[in-house]
């Protein structure tokens, strides 16, 4: 990719806002946890790896302000500083993860202060790095599953920009495109954020992948057409049993896919599976400002005060869904025995 | 209705300029047949029966101004603005149903030039007044559908707004409503004009009914909640055998309906039913410019040069249907047999 979706450089985390594309490419300069929050919250930086990722260099970043502080204050801070970042929004599991791996490291207790702004910065990385590598690691084990010739249709953006780099879904594409397979992308524009119109559609542009853009509401339509071979989606959440959080949008598609005998493809890193969760029941759904819908750049849509529905994601039925592709590997049916398999 | 879609006024028909609602109220003008013709292209009006009317408004209009034409002159003047409404756009069978009406005045040759034009402005606000009419019927015929205490999913715009006056899909709801029957709606926005977020929103905030907009992917998700009892939506063309064309995403939400037992209304007057048409294979969809999906009022949304997908309309297969209601009442299944017993 020629752009970084997330890096830390020195002294500031720069973060590709996402809100301006595909008009502008502007980084964020962050120079404090607090600005990287903001971030997460306001969907500059999205995508359940990459706001995992952005999290843990926020914390590694605070840390690293707070090392001139007693142990007592230094640890209060810290998780002071975990709770905000855990805060910013509620579904993506990889967020709460990433926090973990961080704690992880803080109790590590041996360590005294000052060494821990070092470790926590070289884990913060590490959960940078790791990250592409497992998303090129999905894409390895995924690519078989795109059959030339194909026509693929992919929700939101679980590429480049929803992780440290690479992607997950797309990722699963770029490495089949690789390999020299051959197939068009039809890319749901994913209202209200519009990821796929804006993101998506910016983000394979910079490949030779062929794409259409099209409204959310045209893909049955297009499937019943036979344009449709296959649906690729990533993930904010797997439950124990496989039911699947994802943009808004994800379940609706999952159901066509099914009417029209479309496999339906999740790809995640396995830090997207949660395990303490045995049902898509137990995943908290975020419900935004409704502004988001009713509103597009501040320009009014919908009549003045009227009522709106905006949750951010939907959870799609492990029966729906016919494959997760991880890094360890393809998980087939029963989810609820393979994912713990696997991790 | 507080407000008129079109009205024939004097020397002029006088359009509301549905591009620009809900932020403003605003008039189009009509002096002669062509600004009527390019309203309909445009989407100043829209909506089947609709635009039927504005076809015959346009055509009397412009009979009237040509009648000191000699006679042969006049004919070929008639047959040239018949065809330029044919035109305007291809999928809503209303609009060369009510062409046809002109011609049939027309056809009665025994008439000279001058009492031609009375007789072709008569006819078109008796095609006027008769859509309301018609909507009051299916408004009756439909109102036992609605059950106290639902919620009722619609898409695009079956309104007043798409019609003479009342609506179809949405005169099923205000003659419910007027009953005493109490019901949330649900307003898909529909991208990507957003008749449901701009139009439906609009009409419906000038009553009492509660409602919520969403954008079309969250239609789904809604109906696995258990929101929805039911869907209602008009027609642009119903085929033979109940196939019905109407506004893209209405065969997705058809898929949707089934996948979870909700049953699927279709409202329209009569003049929709297309018997020349065995199946839906057989309807014409409008492919619009893609402008309308990669840019908002101009301003563009997805990155520039990308490719895009408009089809205005999509075909729902009748087997999705549960019920179509119609002036002469509720039409059910078998659609091939009920339907021509109707005509």
């Amino acid at each position: 990719m020629k752009f970084k979706t997330i890096e830390w450089k020195n002294d500031c985390v720069r973060i590709l806002d996402q809100r301006r594309l595909p008009q502008e490419v502007r980084y964020l300069v962050c120079r404090d946890a607090s600005s990287i929050a903001q971030a997460i919250r306001t969907m500059a930086i999205r995508g359940a790896p990459a706001i995992g990722v952005a999290a843990a260099m926020g914390i590694a970043f605070a840390a690293k302000k707070n090392l001139f502080l007693p142990p007592q204050a230094f640890l209060k801070s810290f998780e002071k500083i975990c709770d905000k970042m855990r805060k910013t929004r509620p579904t993506a599991v990889n967020l709460f993860w990433a926090i973990n791996r961080m704690k992880g490291i803080f109790n590590e207790s041996s360590l005294d202060v000052k060494k821990m702004g070092v470790r926590l910065e070289k884990e913060a990385l590490k959960i940078y790095s790791e990250d592409i590598e497992i998303n090129r690691k999905i894409g390895e084990h995924g690519k078989d599953l795109i059959k030339n010739g194909s026509g693929i249709l992919t929700h939101c953006n679980a590429g480049a920009l929803a992780t440290a780099g690479y992607g997950t879904a797309l990722g699963v594409l770029y490495a089949a495109w690789a390999e020299g397979k051959r197939f068009h992308v039809y890319v749901d524009e994913t209202r209200p954020m519009l990821q796929g119109a804006r993101l998506t559609a910016w983000e394979l542009r910079q490949t030779k992948i062929p794409i259409t853009v099209l409204t959310d509401n045209m893909a049955g339509w297009l499937m019943s057409q036979q344009k449709i071979n296959m649906v690729i989606v990533g993930a904010d959440r797997i439950a124990r049993n496989g039911d699947t959080a994802n943009k808004i949008g994800t379940y609706g598609l999952a159901v066509l896919s099914k009417y029209h005998h479309i496999p339906f493809y999740v790809a995640a890193p396995m830090s997207t599976i949660d395990l303490t969760v045995a049902s898509g029941r137990d995943i908290p759904i975020e419900e935004r400002d409704i502004k988001e819908v009713t509103h597009f750049r501040g320009y009014p849509v919908t009549p003045k005060g009227v009522k709106a529905y905006n949750p951010a994601f939907d959870v799609t039925p492990y029966s729906l869904i016919h494959t997760i592709i991880t890094e360890k590997g393809l998980i087939r049916k029963p989810f609820h025995k393979n994912l713990k398999k696997c991790l």
